[in-house]
């Protein structure tokens, strides 16, 4: 399994309700990293300033996360993210966001990696995505990430990488955003037309949707009244996901039904702490027990 | 089995951003009658006014449920609701209410309706509601639903019937509301400190939660990018729920787990068409057919 991510690692501020964190490891590479590390190695690529803690690359040390192509710039400044959320943790306001060192180029794959075969595209300017994608020599399968700034702003460079990926991950309303359709299900079938082969619709704490050619799944959220800090969830479900998929030989819908209820189990792991307190301390004894509680929550027998 | 249920009789004006049906047959113990009908015979009480049409009464004749209990009030009028669905479907106006007979006094139970087991009480007044549980003699299953109005006025009136029930459904806006809590899991829980065995939170789109105990229970809507009419949704629901409940001898997780999904399978069906069309043309085998789709959607494998 090569199984690469590329996205952003930052240092974050999070206050919720119940607490706050301050100055801790955070960034959609980092979270993703974690959760896929329970199925196997990952690869990271992601760019830090001269000021990123020692002490933050030390919590990488006992997964197996290959920092290979970690960048860390001299003279830049680390990507930092200050956020607040409600006490409906669905809602958040976003205090203050520090690009630093995301706003200049981006880091390059290493040589060693470019023979990535699963690679993730975490949230970033959809050019910049296909400049990462085409530096792999021979990716088996491509999902990316997307926002609704580039849906709104960068359209055309979206609609390129969605004809280069076989999945793309985005929230239920940048999918309504991306189609201008209301309905879920139609709004995948959709997008299913700009070329890939499966889409997943995020609904936060109401779960997620694949919708494949004709198959749909859905799963719901895994029912948890322990979260802490939300920070995360998605890159979580997303590492989840492609980690499990990184083992499989073939990606049909019975891998990519496992792949999602993968990705959920772990995200409802990865919001029990701050940070990635609680990822970094689950292990697959931990993973397994979460997931035969999410297949109860879920289970019925038909009524004749 | 003696299933009965209390409710809205009434005359709809449905309009969606494809169509519209103007006074058309609805209310929530018709909704709820249809759903449980698919069960067994079902025996519904409520009150129209004299100018309820006789086709409207007619179209029960296809289905087991015993009009024994249905008033028609000499001198009032029925009921009649005008709603307007926006291109979101979880969103909807009410351009009209016209209460009409349900802002007289409540119909009767029938002596041959008072052995009634299993009680479902729609939505209306609290106080109406245990006064029309205290004409059962023998109930055995009783659940109630309720609304924001009365969590907002009237809120020793509902605490009195929650310690007089097995069972309540209610948004989940509404389990905010009534415990001050944002989150459903604890919400339900808290709930059941008033009494029931179990609440059953619903989601509209995101489908619903069950709590009881320690026992969470949650189904996805199925996802179906075919909603016509979303009326009734949340009655069909309770009918599929309590029509398959009043078949079995216990309601132990595994029995209310089954009960949900029926609810779930029985609301997707019901949402095809405006009004009843949907409804009153399922038959079990159609039934069992969505059940089983519903299954596949929500099936996955472990990874290991």
């Amino acid at each position: 399994m090569s199984l690469l991510v590329t996205g952003s690692i930052g240092i974050d501020h999070v206050e919720t309700p119940w607490g706050q964190a301050k100055d801790v490891l955070g960034g959609s590479a980092v979270y993703f990293s974690f959760a896929a590390a329970l199925f196997g190695p990952v690869r990271l690529v992601g760019v830090v300033g001269q000021d990123f803690p020692d002490n933050f690359r030390e919590l990488f040390d006992t997964h197996p996360i290959d920092l290979a192509g970690l960048e860390v710039r001299a003279g830049s400044k680390t990507f930092r993210w200050h956020g607040r959320y409600h006490e409906d943790v669905n809602i958040r306001d976003t205090i203050e966001t520090q690009l630093n060192v995301l706003a200049e180029h981006a880091p390059a794959i290493p040589d060693v990696f470019r023979d990535s075969q699963y690679v993730f595209l975490a949230n970033t300017h959809p050019g910049l995505q296909r400049e990462l994608l085409g530096q792999l020599t021979r990716p088996r399968l491509v999902v990316c990430d997307t926002m609704d700034l580039w849906i709104q702003t960068q359209r055309d460079e979206l609609l390129k990488i969605l004809s280069q990926v076989h999945g793309v991950a985005l929230n239920d309303s940048e999918a309504c955003q991306l189609t201008g359709l209301k309905d879920l299900v139609a709004a995948g079938q959709d997008i299913l037309r700009y070329g890939p082969k499966f889409v997943i619709i995020k609904k936060g704490a109401h779960g997620a949707m694949l919708v494949a050619g004709d198959d749909v799944f859905v799963v719901p959220a895994f029912a948890t009244a322990q979260v802490t800090d939300p920070t995360g969830a998605g890159d979580a479900f997303a590492g989840g996901m492609m980690g499990y998929l990184a083992t499989q030989p073939l990606f049909g819908p019975r891998e990519l039904r496992t792949a999602l209820a993968c990705g959920t189990a772990v995200a409802s792991l990865a919001i029990e702490s701050f940070s990635l307190d609680a990822l970094r301390s689950t292990d697959r004894e931990k993973f397994r027990e979460r997931m035969a509680q999410f297949r109860g929550m879920l289970q019925f027998e038909p009524p004749w």
